[in-house]
């Protein structure tokens, strides 16, 4: 039997978890640890795989992959290089302007390093890349449309509970089914901000609250709402807490393209997500056994997901895969 | 500027002028020849790019890569390994049963010859194997369908053609709605094989013949119909002609899973097709671009899609493509 691929996990956050839950349905990776700033007797003295993260340096040899389960906004940026320094990484960096920045640095540390850290993975970016990509090869004369959701945007849902008066709340990002069908029809037209998305909030109010006012400053605010269609729903603690506690998401990426001729020819890609970390965390994890595998080539540097064969995410042999899969 | 890609094509059926077609779309593709076993002057003696056969080894130097259109059934399996003594390859090699032996002949072809080989591309086998593998990958526990059409399928026309009493015809795979819908819905059931598809036949039967015994003859064909609901509609020639003479195709990919704690997620990759040769022939230049990189990095034997990163089928640059795509 070969030997585990064994991981480890920075962050204890809705990734960290997801990876934990990844690993029971992958016999061949083994977790480590997963390292938290926080005092893990606090968190759960049960689970005997956290582990402080000032311990980081005692699993050098212990680990082949590190899963970078921080956040882009505020934890990878300087996380990525300390720990591209000393482990093979796999992070979803999706601050997508910032990701040509942050591959180079992670490139340059991981050569010096001799390590390998793939980074931008998960679905947008990541599979979805994907599928652009494909989108734009096989059919160069075409159009790609992306849509997202229907699912919960973290962000607009940080902006949303950060408005006076406003207790809780959450928000979904809604496709807009007859552009989606238009786009599904080979119409490639160009469509507005508002004819792709809607934006739909669930907004739990502090008592005696203007309503009005928080209805109108959500639809006003600057480039969360403004550009879209919004609903906004007042709703009790009670239901939020139980009708909108999942963080489903999803998304779209089609490309209408056409062969010489004007031939209309349609690929599409779709995820349906109950959980969205969940699935991240997911793919995270199949592409730790490419980071493994690329380092143990010895390769070295700062990888995508564009970068990576599939054939590589799997435990299989490559006879195997031809075998069951082509 | 990058010198081009120089690729030549053996076969002028569907997939070859498919070839010719997608190369005009591909600027950083040139192409040098289209062998032929006919007399080229008889095709098209305007096509300077026709020549025959029998000259293909004057063209040794001139050609990075050799997109090989002829059929599994008959041609491939003699004429790959012959090729890929000589070039590199790409073929759409697609009788599942015998890929991993004609991957193992063509192997052993190209290692000794020093070219690469690139086999069973297009979509299924193709992009369909690459979605199977992702799916099975990301979402370990669940379960794969595979649907295809709505599209002509060229076994089961030539079938119908072979009974006595049908001047021409053409069959339909078609997809059955309600069992999509509920795999979409995460059923996970198993399904059978009348429940998955559909065949539609439209028959053109000669002057005086007893269209009762077409029909029965057709429903109850073994392996081909009988174990599927067909319908057969007779038509007239002009009608045949006029509106079944496209080659539409497509399918579906779907990956329905569970990610610990029974959380459903879902994967679905799909193409509408208006000419299923023209797609393919796009698939085979897109990946033309893969063989000669993999060449130039001195890699040789044979490979499948899913040993090949998606950044090598692009023109595009590392750089350009992780700014633009992820």
């Amino acid at each position: 039997m070969k030997d585990k691929i064994r991981i480890a996990v920075i962050g204890y956050g809705n990734l960290g978890k997801g990876v934990e839950k990844a690993v029971k349905q992958n016999p061949d990776i083994e977790l480590q640890a997963i390292f938290t700033r926080r005092n893990p007797a606090d968190i759960d003295s049960n689970n005997s795989n956290l582990v402080h993260i000032s311990k980081v340096n005692e699993y050098k040899e212990k680990i082949d992959v590190m899963i970078l389960c921080g956040g882009s906004a505020t934890d990878l940026g300087e996380q990525g290089p300390i720990m591209a320094a000393h482990f093979n990484t796999i992070d979803s960096f999706d601050t997508h302007a910032k990701i040509p920045q942050y591959f180079n640095k992670m490139d340059s540390v991981s050569k010096s390093a001799k390590t390998v850290s793939l980074i931008s993975t998960g679905w947008d970016p990541g599979l979805f890349s994907l599928n652009r990509l494909l989108g734009q090869v096989v059919l160069p004369k075409g159009k790609d449309y992306t849509f997202w959701g229907k699912g919960v945007s973290q962000g607009h849902s940080d902006a949303i509970r950060r408005i006076k008066g406003v207790k809780g709340g959450i928000q979904y990002t809604v496709p807009i089914k007859e552009t989606l069908e238009k786009v599904r029809n080979g119409e490639n037209a160009d469509f507005t901000t508002r004819e792709k998305h809607e934006r739909v909030c669930y907004v739990v109010p502090e008592e005696g609250a203007d309503l009005n006012k928080i209805e109108q400053e959500i639809k006003n605010m600057p480039n969360y709402f403004v550009d879209y269609n919004t609903t906004v729903n007042f709703i009790s603690e009670e239901e939020l807490k139980e009708k909108h506690s999942g963080m489903p998401h999803g998304g779209f990426v089609i490309r209408s393209g056409k062969t010489e001729g004007g031939v209309n020819q349609m690929m599409e890609f779709s995820l349906k997500l109950e959980s969205n970390p969940e699935f991240t965390s997911s793919v995270l994890v199949a592409y730790a056994r490419a980071v493994n595998r690329f380092a143990k080539e010895g390769r070295t540097g700062a990888i995508t997901v564009l970068d990576v064969p599939f054939a590589y995410l799997s435990p299989k042999s490559g006879s195997e895969l031809r075998k069951e899969l082509l």
